[in-house]
Order: structure tokens, then C-alpha cells, then sequence
């Protein structure tokens, strides 16, 4: 069943650059959707450096198994993302049908198995089928041409109202470097050092080890930074390309020019696209930012953003833009970190409607229900504490939720 | 705005025994509410043993700081609960409405104010109004009189939509005795090491040190049991009363024969009254049993029932009755405790479904399905790694909680 697209969706899709190195075909399996495209293939030119960080969720599906056995070697030549099996809690015939994905992939390139990189989505626990898998991406692999982004976002969609990509520049040793991504996820989202699907290419060269520590540092504040329905995917995996193509000398190192440049570049590209996710979160009407401020530390405000941004409490009532701040106060004090009623304080839209332990005195409630009737919505808490901060992305918690998720799987 | 009665309520509200040395009158504050009583004060003969646990959210609710600072005296002349205004977040005039409250009560009995129980529920951050507080217990104070206990437990009721309470009997060194409870709860649920507001009183004589570890371990597999929603409210409150009109020897230890029958006939009544929170939870059309078995430690086993209790994912899919079990084995593996996907099994209604990381051979949906569209269901996970085990009961996630509430406040 298909869904409105989110009233939170971009106006437009953003306008793609072609990456030098990258090229991509989207086409069908035909093992559960008919009308719509549910593979996609991404070809990388050799010398492609590749790093990625997956879920944590101790229950991984057969593609995640796949690609942390390989992702470590740096190099990668091809990534191969269906959507609608996600090949999760799949046993033999799992494992068996990324091997035949991975092996057609590298037949059609000429490369080794273990150089393709993969990812699934959709539902967990149906077999997947290697045969209609493996000649879907022979078909891909005769296909591959200019990167059509668009159509390689769409292919990847489930639940998801619109496609996500976003995209960047950044000038690294002279050279222009493109940095380009696309993401899905719109439920089961709470990412733990990871993401749902996302893919972001670059013709920048960098060294593996460089792009490691830039992929895992800035999933941090990004997509481990958005939450939906506090629910961990089996699935979540952000895997980075970068193809060289640009002729930059590699970077070597995160703390020179070059490579500040660089993260600066992939926070824009990755922090769009995380967003992109809360603004398409099952049934969102509105995008609601938690900034955290005055915790203990940057990890326990992380957990109170947290606390607050997966409170049905608090999401419901957002979405019914009823100022209830008191289920605020609520999920702070339930998140487990230090904090201190009296030293409190909760601003809903800059509003500060509580401080210290109370509310403020003389608080009119009109301007905050003001700031609650529009798409985006800030909340601010203050623990008083310490230097801790955190900011979080969330959406609020309506019926079209339960309506999604309750016919999802038929 | 008044809400239909859950589907799940008991046929009946319970036969209360009258308990020899308590005393019961309800009444109206006028500060919220209009037409139904909104406090109600029990009155203890002198002697009674006290003890109670508390919520372990950090911003606690002024009654719950009062209790604290009270109950480890391990005696109590009266409670006083009010509904409507939780009395949470709301500074020195909170502080002030506790000790009016207490005062007005003791001066009523005849004690002092440190032997006065407090517990407030409702709205988090509302000013109480102290005078009519005190107004109304002067008021009950003159009305005291022989338990009824139906009217106590409805005006304590916010969200809820039936009066629960729970009776049981016991033989306590050759004497009989009675124990009694009600509570309230329906949203913002998940107890941490407490419970929503729940008190019990026994006519049997029981060492106050003796009342408090049995009120501290019989929480744990009875109101810490249960989520309906995974937020840890502020006022969380368990309060039990022993009076000892029954004139059997005061119970000195647990293990002694009558420290065991004592415990037995606790545990009838706590974990009644918590299946009667999870039957009530906020939309609630299912009451769901989970059963998890083989995890490391029961600590564990306790935090995978709660990840799987507190999944919107699975919750929307039971209210569907959608046998998306996938989803059940994402819960497990977001958890955050150790688990094998090749080792796990689950089952629905008594049936496997999945083992050893895949779908049973041959799997047949029909009779999951059929368990499913049932009031109550079961769903059991094996991890296969150790003895650890725990039950936790939750309620399906339906429209009804998201419109419960969008107006709760208003």
C-alpha cells in the first residue's frame, strides 16, 4: 500500500552531480514488488577506497555479515541494495543468496566476490531468492551507465514517501571533489553507530583508513543522531565510496586542511540525508530538533535527546500541538543520567517555559502553541549540570504510524 | 474527555474484604476535576507497619520525595492520594501542598505529620492548590469509615477506564488474614523498580523491615513487569500497610512458613493488580504475555522482554494481528544483550515458528494467525544460551493511545 508523501519532504530533489568512477543500473527482481524498480547496482572504478559502519543490533541480517567480513579490506569494486527481503534471520539460503549476489556482481566486472559490497531491506524472515537475485544483477551489470541517482534512490525505497539524496562540493588539494549520497528509512529507525541504508560516493581520493574514521566519526551526528520509533534495524549500514577520480592528491589525515575540508563536506552530505529520514519517519507530520545542553556529558545528553525523542508520550502529544512539557521533564528523568529537578530548564520554540524546577513565572502559552502548529518544531532542555550536549532529530507520533506498520508485511 | 472501557477489564470488580485497623473516605478537591471524586484518605490503626518503593525517574513527583523521606520509619497512620494534579515539577508551592496535606491529616488522627503516606497522579508541572488539599482531608478525616474500597479505586483513576483491585487470604500463624490492593495506571508506564500509584493493606502483623523486602522482590516480577508504553512515570509509588488487627504473630522472616504463605498471597496481589495496568494500558485491544527463556542472566532475559514490550513495531503488528515475528527477532537483537541469531527460536501461541535462526520447515501461518485476532496473546522467545528467564506483560499499540493522548491534558 502506498502512502502520502510526508508533508516534511524537500520540494525538489537536489540536482546530482555525476561522480567520475561511479556508475549505476536500477532494475527489477521480481521477487515481491512488480511496478517498481527493487535493485540497484553501483560500479566503482578500481582503486575505489570503501569503509562502512553497521548496526548493532545482535540479531544482523546476511548482507551485514557479508559486508563486515569485507569492508575492512578497503577496496571496493561494486554495491549491490535490494529492497523489499531483507534477507535477516534467513539462515543457509541467506547466506547462500548473498554469495550468488556478490558472484554474479563480480562475474559482470571482472573482479572478486569479495570486492562487492551489499546491502537488503524489507521484510525480516523471508527467504530470499539467489537465482532472480543473481540475474537481476546480470542484467545490472550490462546496464551500468551515467549515474542515474534518482532512479537508484527510488529503487531502494520501502516504507519510504519520497527518495533521499543529497549532495555536496568541497575543494581537497586544489582539486573539486564531488560528494554525493542517497538513504532510505522511514521506520524501525533508531540507528546505534550506524544507519539505516545510506551510500554516499565521492570522487575525492582518500585513503581507507582516513575514510574509516571520517564514516564512523560523522555517523555519530548524523544518522545515530535521528530516531523514529526507538526501534534498531537489523539492516543499518552507511558504506562510503571513494573513487579518486578528481585527481586530489589521497588524504592521508583528518586533521590537515585537506582533510577538515572533507569532513566538513561529508557532515553536510550525511547530516542532510539523517534528516531526510526523520522528515519521511512513518506517519511524521513534524520535524521535531532536541537540543540538550548543561548534561553531564556529551554521551548522557545524547541519552536524554534520546529519552525525549522516542517518549510516545511526548510525540503524540506533539502531534496533537499540546504544549506538554511536563512529559518532557518526564523523559529526562527516566533517560538514567544524572539530573537534578531544580536545576532544570525546558524551552519549547525559544520559549523557556520552565526553569529551575518550575515554571516560569507569568508563562503564556499562546506563542509556544503557536511555534507547536507549524511543520518544524525545536525543543531545548538545560540539565545546569555540566557541558554535556547533544542534538537529536525526531518526528512526532501519529495514527498514519500505526496504519503504516500495521499493514506493512501483507 | 471520557474513554471506553478497555476490552480486557475483569468482569467484575473484586469482593474487598473489610481490613481490621483501616478506615477509607473519598472525596471532591475542586481543583480539576468536576464530577467524581478526586482524593481519597485511608486511615491506619496505630501500630501499622509501612513500606513502599518508589520510582527511579530522576525528576520525582514532591509526594514521592516526601514518602522518601518518611517511609524508612517503617510505621504510617494514614495515605492520601490525589488524582488529577500530579504535584510533579512544580517547586517550593509543591513542597508547601505536601505539607499542608500531611498537617491536615494529622491533626484529623490525632498523629504527626511524618506518619502521613502522600501520592499525587495527573498532570506533571500544574501548581496543586494546598488550601483545598487541606480542606478536603479535614473533610474525609470527619467521614472516615468502613472500606469501600470501589470508591477508592475510582478516585484515584486519570486515564484509567476501570477501577482495579485485587484481594487475596492467607493462614499467618494459624490466623487468617486479608490482604488487599488497588492501583491505578493506563499511560506513561513502564515501572523502574516500582510501579504506577499502588497501594496494599493487610490486616496481618508484619515486621516493618520484613514488609519492605517483601514489597521491594514482589515488585520486581509484578509492577516492574509490566510496560505499556516504555515511559517511566514521576510518581511511580507502591505503598503496603500492615496492621496486625488479624492478631497473628508479627511475621519476622521471609522464609520462615509464614514468611513464605505471606510472600504467595503478595504475589497473588501485586501481579493481579499489574495484568489489571497492562490490561488497561492507554488504546489497549490485547493483553501480551512475554515469555523469554535461555538468556545469559534473568537480568537480561528481563531487558529483552522489555526491548520486545516496548517495540512500537511489535506492537502495531499485534494490534493488526500480523504475525510479523521478524520484528520480535529486531527487538531481541536491539536489546542490547548478548544473542545469537543461529541459536534463537521464537514462538506465538505455543507455536514455533522460527529456530535455530531460520523459519521452521514447513511453517503454517493459519494458526498463529488465528491466535492473533484473540484478546490475549503469548509470545515466547528462546535465546539458547543460559538459564536466565523473566515474563513481562504489555498491551498492542492501537489509535486509541494516540488519541488517549493528544487531549489528555486539554
Amino acid at each position: 500500500m502506498a502512502h502520502a508523501v510526508s508533508p516534511l519532504a524537500p520540494t525538489s530533489f537536489p540536482d546530482m552531480q555525476a561522480i567520475g568512477g561511479v556508475r549505476i543500473a536500477a532494475g527489477l527482481t521480481g521477487m515481491r514488488y512488480k511496478n517498481r524498480d527493487d535493485i540497484v547496482m553501483f560500479a566503482f572504478d578500481k582503486g575505489t577506497s570503501v569503509a562502512g559502519v553497521f548496526t548493532l543490533n545482535k540479531m544482523p541480517g546476511m548482507p551485514v555479515d557479508w559486508c563486515r567480513k569485507y569492508v575492512g579490506k578497503g577496496k571496493a569494486r561494486a554495491l549491490v541494495v535490494n529492497a523489499g527481503n531483507a534477507n535477516v534471520f534467513t539462515g543457509k539460503q541467506g547466506r547462500d543468496a548473498c554469495a550468488a549476489t556478490a558472484k554474479a556482481a563480480a562475474k559482470a566486472l571482472g573482479c572478486k566476490a569479495e570486492e562487492i559490497m551489499l546491502a537488503s531491506t524489507g521484510v525480516i524472515g523471508l527467504i530470499p531468492q539467489a537465482d532472480l537475485l543473481a540475474k537481476a544483477v546480470a542484467d545490472l551489470g550490462g546496464r551500468l551507465g551515467t549515474a542515474d541517482w534518482t532512479r537508484a534512490a527510488r529503487a531502494i525505497m520501502t516504507t519510504d514517501t519520497f527518495a533521499k539524496a543529497a549532495t555536496t562540493t568541497a575543494k581537497i588539494g586544489g582539486k573539486k571533489v564531488r560528494i554525493s549520497g542517497i538513504c532510505k528509512g522511514s521506520g524501525m529507525i533508531m540507528p546505534q553507530m550506524a544507519t539505516m541504508l545510506a551510500f554516499v560516493a565521492t570522487d575525492a581520493a582518500i585513503d581507507p583508513s582516513v575514510l574509516r574514521k571520517l564514516v564512523r566519526e560523522e555517523a555519530d551526528t548524523s544518522f545515530n543522531a535521528v530516531t523514529v520509533d526507538g526501534d534498531t534495524s537489523t539492516s543499518d549500514t552507511l558504506l562510503a565510496f571513494a573513487t579518486g577520480a578528481a585527481g586530489n592528491k589521497p588524504v592521508k589525515s583528518l586533521t590537515s586542511a585537506d582533510g577538515k575540508a572533507l569532513r566538513k563536506a561529508f557532515a553536510v552530505v550525511l547530516q542532510d540525508l539523517a534528516i531526510q529520514i526523520a522528515r519521511d519517519g512513518e506517519g511524521a507530520q513534524k520535524l521535531v530538533t532536541i537540543d540538550i545542553a548543561g548534561a553531564q556529558s556529551d554521551a548522557a545528553a545524547r541519552r536524554i535527546a534520546m529519552s525525549i525523542g522516542n517518549s510516545p508520550l511526548v510525540k503524540t502529544a506533539l502531534a496533537a500541538g499540546d504544549a506538554n512539557w511536563g512529559r518532557i521533564v518526564a523523559a529526562v528523568g527516566k533517560a538514567g543520567e544524572k539530573a537534578d529537578r531544580d536545576k532544570l530548564s525546558v524551552s519549547i520554540g525559544g520559549i523557556t517555559i520552565a526553569r529551575k524546577g518550575g515554571l516560569v513565572p507569568g508563562y503564556d502559552e499562546t506563542p509556544v502553541a503557536k511555534h507547536l502548529s507549524g511543520r518544524e518544531v525545536f525543543l531545548k532542555v538545560d540539565l545546569g549540570l555540566g557541558k554535556g550536549k547533544a542534538r537529536v532529530w525526531t518526528c512526532d507520533l501519529t495514527h498514519a504510524y500505526i496504519d503504516i506498520n500495521a499493514d506493512y508485511r501483507s
